[in-house]
């Protein structure tokens, strides 16, 4: 099994280093990254300046292709150049910090999963949600995203799919509530920003938003992650709202029959 | 009526500019743009370093905001500080270059509309399909766009919801076929790669895929684009897959039954 690894917090990232050393159970992995961090950057792709990369070897555990570049250009990259065949597999992660609610949309290590799919290979997200008061324990959740993953695999995950796995901050010893099938919560968090004056008079913004995860509906990924387990959210990226297709007439409109009448 | 007015060009961009002195026909228009070019960024946000403003005027047209930042942080920076009250509608573009097919992915454009719907805003996003081999013409396409946006709104465009218009390339006294309601094509893109050495022996790479509206689904924006349609796309921002969710069961899993189990 040929696995492409990528991630989004660069290739240095111990979540990758974790997760890939998790991956080599199951297949031959491949790491193609950013080479710097890029949270945030949504799915964006890099067209009009070249893709810089190198071959650097990491913590003594593989040697990978670093990218001068965001997550979706890796997987493009990888699949259009950098890898011997198309892989069997993507898994975009582990994402230092949660991929729950909107922020599904500003993603880029969702985004790598999903230019995978569309490129019509299975792929997985996986994040870590971060609590300052719980240790970070990146061996640990890559063993548990492991499971999820060969779970996923067994139960049909088909070329072009997408998953987006977020696992919980547990203690030591603590175990997941278990694992739910969620839908993406929808509910916008509330932006804020503080105003300051730079020392040559300009106006500047820092965004201070605090992403809590609060109250939503109880089939949400926000919800369940809340409450302590792996959440799996499949993803499409297919964005008609089909609903207000359907409502405003698909096909035509006032618009175009005034147009066709004439 | 207030509107907010971005786009991913940048301020100083022609279709901005000729979407505004359409769009001051409905209402007081605000501009809240990026300072330069925010092309091919998707939804990616600033929130690690400061966005700096600038009040510009351009043309003797308008003053407006300039954000050292990506399109939807001009959308959550406007809504959240610059504007007086929240805007009643949020236009993005004109965008030169179409928007259709996969490429709604990678939009800054498309982007900065799906952030004001997600804040509720009805919003859209504009962009004008160009060809070499016709002239481009803003102030013709602005009107024709304030057009369909009248009549969107005319046919219930609600806060939350968000549409994606493209516009045909138009010879000079030709009119478009008319107008066309469409799904999102999903087919992806062929990606191609020219690999080159540096003058220091590194291996870079230039994304040198050609974008063509080719062969598709004669549903899809790609086909009504192609035909020389005004196209619209409902968006949403709800990335479940709900089909997947329902095959997967929704709620639990195999691995979660395990664990309540035990």
């Amino acid at each position: 099994m040929l696995i492409l690894l990528t991630n989004d917090d660069g290739i240095f990232a111990p979540g990758l280093i974790a997760m890939y050393r998790e991956l080599t159970r199951m297949g031959e992995v491949h790491v193609v990254a950013p080479e710097t961090v890029q949270s945030a950057t949504g799915h964006g792709v890099t067209l009009y300046t070249p893709l810089l990369t190198n071959q650097v070897r990491v913590e003594d555990t593989f040697t990978g292709t670093a990218v001068g570049g965001r997550p979706a250009d890796c997987v493009k990259l990888a699949v259009a150049k950098i890898l011997p065949k198309a892989p069997d597999l993507v898994v975009s992660g582990i994402n230092s910090g949660a991929n729950v609610g909107i922020n599904v949309i500003y993603s880029g290590t969702v985004a790598a999963a999903i230019e995978a799919a569309f490129l019509g290979l299975p792929s997985v997200a996986v994040s870590l949600y971060l609590r300052a008061e719980v240790p970070t324990d990146y061996a640990r959740s890559a063993t548990l995203a492991l499971e999820v993953i060969e779970d996923a695999l067994d139960r049909g995950l088909n070329g072009g799919e997408c998953i987006s796995v977020n696992l919980p901050a547990l203690r030591p010893g603590q175990s997941p509530a278990g694992v739910r099938i969620v839908r993406q919560c929808v509910r916008p968090w509330t932006d804020t920003y503080e105003q300051r004056i730079d020392p040559r008079g300009r106006t500047y913004y820092w965004n201070n938003s605090v992403f809590t995860l609060g109250e939503t509906e109880s089939d949400t990924d926000v919800a369940a992650l809340r409450d302590g387990y792996v959440t799996i959210t499949p993803l499409q990226f297919d964005l008609t709202k089909y609903e207000m297709l359907e409502r405003w007439g698909r096909g035509g409109s006032n618009k175009a029959r005034r147009h066709e009448g004439t």
